[in-house]
């Protein structure tokens, strides 16, 4: 490659309407390009404790453990499950998509005894069977996934904390596709933990994950405090059994660093903050209610256009996320010649599957800054149009009527 | 705290002139703020490719394996040592300041066998030490840092790599702090393994990591390769003794991600990647040895200029980095009363220190968008300001012609 022939970035337009990464607001871009300033700043430290505070009410917490893990969605969960799990052990993980096998990959990283349950694609559990489960199992953490965009399933979570609390279990939810696009109440429904990405509803891009801890789960992970090799005395530098496997994922060392002691660690990631305090802002400037319902009145938007369209869709539909939908792709048609039409002829990205539901389902996504009218309106309008060219034969327009139906009904005109 | 009284980001300007973050180059925030494109889109794994042929030319390697870890630089360390580490491995760190304590942690944290060789802060190593240590403990691994911001020393490394072949032992560095503002070559010195963080002689914010791996290296973390859960088939689902500790930093999985056949593993921290490919190509735009060159011209503009102001300067000056002085606070001058003073009066920050000379050092840093001479000239001016100030008398004026009369002598007038 001659590399003295690159110019800037220039990236090509695209409206990504797949399971995420999708559009980032162009305002928490513009906040990233902020200049930087120092690491013990007071202006920077300022900022720090207002980004615990804007993501409180993101997650809908009162915990005082609530920042950011400087690496992508799942460095976020590994901090979580590293921190928390000690080897040996047992974890249970209800399993309905690629993101709960995640999460067994990382809790086996962390030598857990991991347990499972599972329901085939496309559907979620009843409380009932986790707590079966639970009894059977007796596990120390029990492991789940809010959203998981590989099935476009949410879990109900509302009943589990208390379940967990019955049992002595500690409550850890991955919500990196679901947190804002859906109803998450992390102090009201009990959970200890939660991890989130940017990429999804939040309307920023990967490279930071908010997390919040309640006290339960902090008294545990201190339990395992292990000070910094530069700063630790004589009696601390032999080994204890339960030492966390990870400096960078040791939230132990995390939140002396963003509590008051603000004992050196990592080099916080600005400009990656300043977006997540950005996205955050404008979520509950919105009002995390007004946002939540925009991701149900988008989503169903899709729905009843593709429906329209005569497109049939993937999974359990009570069930399925405000913010992802799948849809089959009819027989007779090749599912990535679609995408390439999409993406090539109308700068629009919708996405593939994995695993069973690959080359089976599409995914069209609706959600953070892409959760509004005219997003959809060009997405199904191009999916009818290359759906005829490739001989999948609409009603010509039914799809946006629907979606403009759907929208009137629904009092929405902007 | 209200929230809803918090703004937009509006970081109060900040000439950082400590031993970093520094700030970002305006064209790498400006790239950062290019709007996302999709994981897969051909656009983005273009520019994956691309900024691994960019930062060959800035490790000065031919490393296929040359990538972005996504996190902050102690997340490259991590990844390199948790990868590479086998529980019971020997390992030998030489440490001469801070960092190598944090090596040290972390191999301890894989559950390395730790051994060490000192210095007093200040100094560095000669090759026959380290090779005289590595006769006696017989490590897997050397773990080195190349600068060490803690103590504002280079250690040398030339011979370091043929050392390390001559006894079957793999090298790794830490240049976080160093590269590209100081020589590093990583293939014509036989280093196996180099890792960097952004915010510092790279002009970017920290968030990212760039790594490379010599092929030898990579046999060695391939022979832990995991594929993970979700398609992993029945007979691997058994642990591996030699399992990598985590997921996020296998880099075996994040080798198939960058790789040609892009293995799904994390979202890729897109703007984070916008950001780490213009700081490369503006790095190699410039002239990887003409950065260099520049970091050491300003570097010793602040050392003659602190010179004339009667101030001391730490450590053994010969191997000092480029891009970061120590200077002895004064007696009778309270350190951090002149910090203060030069952040809030003057909106320049300069570093304190840690452990031994926390309250002796002040750092001044010069690098990556802030090695300019308008830089130095603006911080020895403040500097001796504030000095006079406090009560600690220079001739007026003095710091100020040293600097000029190095620029004369350098025949720099830009």
């Amino acid at each position: 490659m001659d590399i003295s022939s690159l110019s800037q970035i220039n990236p090509p337009p695209r409206l990504l309407m797949g399971p995420g990464p999708i559009n980032a607001d162009p305002r928490v871009l513009r906040a990233m390009s902020s200049q930087l300033i120092g690491q013990y700043d007071p202006a920077m430290t300022d900022y720090m404790n207002q980004v615990m505070a804007l993501y409180r009410g993101v997650f809908a917490t009162q915990n005082q453990w609530t920042l950011l893990v400087d690496g992508t969605s799942r460095a976020g969960i590994e901090a979580i499950l590293v921190s928390t799990i000690r080897p040996g052990d047992k974890v249970l993980v209800p399993v309905f998509g690629r993101f709960g096998h995640l999460l067994c990959e990382i809790a086996r990283r962390c030598r857990a005894e991991v347990h499972t349950i599972e329901v085939p694609w496309g559907e979620v559990f009843r409380p009932e069977q986790i707590e079966e489960a639970i009894k059977k199992v007796k596990p120390r953490l029990l492991l789940t996934v809010q959203g998981d965009t590989s099935t476009t399933m949410l879990q109900p979570l509302e009943q589990l904390g208390e379940i967990c609390r019955r049992h002595g279990v500690l409550l850890y939810t991955d919500a990196t596709a679901s947190l804002a696009g859906n109803p998450l109440e992390t102090d009201a429904w009990g959970i200890d933990a939660v991890s989130a990405g940017m990429q999804k509803c939040l309307c920023g891009p990967s490279g930071t994950s908010p997390i919040t801890l309640s006290d339960r789960i902090v008294d545990q992970i201190r339990k395992r405090k292990c000070v910094e090799e530069g700063i630790r005395t004589a009696q601390h530098q032999q080994g204890d059994e339960e030492m966390i496997y990870s400096n960078y994922f040791d939230l132990g060392m995390v939140l002396d660093y963003w509590g008051p002691e603000r004992l050196n660690h990592h080099t916080e990631a600005t400009s990656a903050l300043f977006g997540a305090y950005e996205a955050a802002r404008l979520i509950l400037e919105e009002g995390l209610e007004a946002g939540i319902a925009r991701h149900k009145l988008h989503g169903d938007a899709v729905l009843k256009g593709v429906h329209a369209m005569g497109l049939q869709v993937f999974g359990d539909i009570q069930h399925k996320m405000n913010n992802v939908l799948g849809v089959y792709i009819p027989s007779g048609v090749v599912g990535d010649e679609v995408r390439h039409l999409m993406l090539n002829d109308f700068g629009i990205e919708i996405g593939t599957s994995f695993g069973p539901l690959h080359g089976k389902v599409w995914r069209i996504g609706t959600m953070g800054y892409n959760a509004r009218k005219s997003c959809v309106m060009q997405t199904l309008t191009a999916l009818e149009a290359v759906l005829n060219h490739v001989g999948f034969k609409t009603v010509q327009g039914a799809a946006l009527q629907a979606a403009w139906d759907h929208y009137q009904a629904s009092g929405a005109h902007a």
